[in-house]
């Protein structure tokens, strides 16, 4: 099988890439090693920025989350019993984010590539990608028992963190740049109403919790535990009672309670693979980098980078100019890196690290607190946040 | 001997303190353990925040200031052999900083209160504080071969974080924060104009350096070394190819090379001791908290206590209200904090620790890159470069 662009991956990045491509009248091919219903439920993300709802509205996946999806003005930040809202509008000139969890985002561009778009394989477990040096690469895969072949004009990782498209950037090319973090997410759904319109970032001498939410009726809570923590440990009324605590603020606010029905512990990670590219094969989102999820970056920024590589593809169709997709590694590695720098600011603003000095606690008391005071700093993380224009 | 304020301590905060007392009519006396030539040449600071030169034109010390000091409109930052001016005026609505050392200041204000000024002891060495928690607080102190007492209303700490007014505060009573730094700067004096009409403060993958000055002829040149570094391992020579490499730029800059008149090496930490009070003596300046040198907080963190107790106390005398007087600790302590934090901030993201990872250096380019291409992040540091106004 030969096509223009063999996608590696069907999660947000690779599907939405697909999407844009087909609406270029670029060919392409995305094969996904797991099935549907797995692919249709990982709970993932749940912010999106402005840019990549354009992007999902341009590659005709915006009607139902313009119908569902939440419109979010701003963040609650809660320290030393005190609360303060940062307003993106106001902040950075309009922009905004929505709250629309991943899994519906994949559903939606599932939905519409099985009716009109280019093949999506399901149960195709890429095996290695090679000749990524030549004019054409190829895809090795397994398929219904089978290793088969794709060969391809560009391939494109998306297989994330613990695929195999990473490995054709060479050894003696590539540069890992990363971190790991002292401390992970408990993360939970509950079937409650959110208890607040809008995410709630909360410090607390006893660690951080965040308030998000997936839907009208749906929670989505967190809460720092020790790396390694057994989700079992953690019975549902010990949830409750620790989120009381850490979300207490001087005033009135009571968490709603309700059914928990998924719980998981979440490891923390920044990572950056350099370069995006290699010969012509491209990486796209977590194949990439990997941030900590505290600055809701992950999934925009795979969003980003599809939407960086499928104009670049697209213009030298177009044009022949292949000047875009020559620099798609350095467009891409600004905004990976400003997003890197902001996800570890938020992880080590809100956390209280293992052994942390009382100092660095006030260092954190006081940043925080200068995001309540100014306007340059809350601006600063509300540009962040909201994340910058693709241009 | 009976005076209403015991200052205990004749450097900047000390005299500053006695000259705005004597302007408002309150009697003081001044206790310096050193001799006069001793004080008048500690090298120290050379930055003063615009709330610091109202304060110093206050106090009547102005004159020379005014006609000496250098006013400053930015800085420069190298990174990446790249260079970017963060200016102040534009971004903080007019503010600036002077060029004006500390030994002037001090000079200036000793011959001030030697010539009209309450009482300036040098050789007056504090021996202890005693009786805090009393309406009637004592400086026991020797002075001439004699143990003598300085019985007073009011005793103020401005003897630095070795002097003997700290331990007023009962350990039972005072949290100290503190961060110890893995590097230390070698400063040197040269008799050489300045390469640079603004400080440069460059990030280098060899360290850190900064390029400062104390006047249109005597550069101040810092190198981050390591601690425990012997100044004679620092041949001139070496101090300045070092600095050549450090600030090395692409396009054209040159440093210009003189002869080296003073050569140290100054540890680096942070340092906050709470409360800033207890009874009847107050703890100003070095007394109460340290700061890294990187943000030029230090002097003008004491200047800003001093001005913040002589305004409370001299609310005390005219209108009875002592309010001012009993906030005086946490009036300080919120800009002690942001200095803190702003210092800790300016040195993290300049220096290079012994063993920091790749990542971690890939995070200070993305936060210089930040500040050389955002307004607000430009403006976060303007802000706090040049000072919250005292209001």
């Amino acid at each position: 099988m030969h096509t223009t662009v063999g996608i590696i991956g069907g999660g947000p990045a690779g599907l939405l890439l697909a999407r844009l491509l087909h609406r270029s009248g670029i060919d392409c091919v995305v094969l996904e090693g797991r099935d549907r219903t797995y692919v249709e439920r990982r709970q993932r993300a749940g912010i999106l920025e402005q840019s990549t709802v354009d992007a999902l509205r341009a590659a005709g996946a915006g009607a139902r989350l313009d119908r569902e999806g939440l419109a979010h003005d701003g963040i609650e930040l809660r320290f030393d019993r005190r609360s303060c809202r940062v307003d993106f509008p106001s902040l950075t000139g309009g922009r905004r984010v929505w709250v629309y969890a991943q899994t519906e985002v994949v559903k939606d561009l599932i939905a519409l590539q099985l009716k009109d778009g280019p093949p999506l394989l399901f149960g195709a477990e890429a095996l290695a990608v090679e000749d990524a040096g030549t004019g054409r690469p190829a895809v090795r895969y397994r398929h219904r028992g089978r290793e088969q072949t794709l060969t391809c004009d560009y391939a494109v990782g998306c297989d994330g963190f613990h695929g195999v498209a990473r490995a054709a950037v060479p050894a003696g090319v590539r540069r890992a740049y990363e971190r790991t973090y002292p401390y992970s997410w408990l993360g939970v759904l509950a079937d409650v109403a959110p208890s607040c319109d809008e995410l709630i970032y909360a410090h607390s001498p006893r660690g951080f919790a965040l308030h998000s939410m997936r839907s009208p009726a749906v929670s989505r809570l967190y809460l720092q535990v020790p790396n390694g923590t057994d989700p079992a440990d953690w019975p549902d009324e010990r949830i409750w009672d620790e989120l009381d605590a850490r979300f207490a603020v001087d005033g009135d606010w009571t968490l709603g309670r309700g059914p928990i029905t998924a719980k998981a512990v979440l490891p923390m990670r920044s990572h950056v693979l350099e370069p995006m590219r290699y010969g012509r094969v491209f990486l796209a989102g977590d194949a990439a980098h990997i941030v900590p999820p505290a600055g809701a970056k992950g999934l925009n920024l795979a969003a980003a980078d599809v939407i960086v590589l499928a104009r670049a593809l697209a213009r030298l169709r177009t044009s022949g100019d292949a000047g875009p997709l020559d620099a798609y590694s350095d467009t891409c590695l600004r905004r990976v890196w400003r997003a890197e720098h902001f996800s570890y600011f938020m992880t080590t603003t809100l956390h209280t690290a293992p052994g942390q000095s009382p100092f660095d606690t006030r260092l954190q008391l006081a940043q925080l607190e200068r995001i309540a005071s100014s306007r340059h700093a809350a601006a600063e993380l509300a540009e962040n946040y909201t994340g910058p224009p693709l241009g």
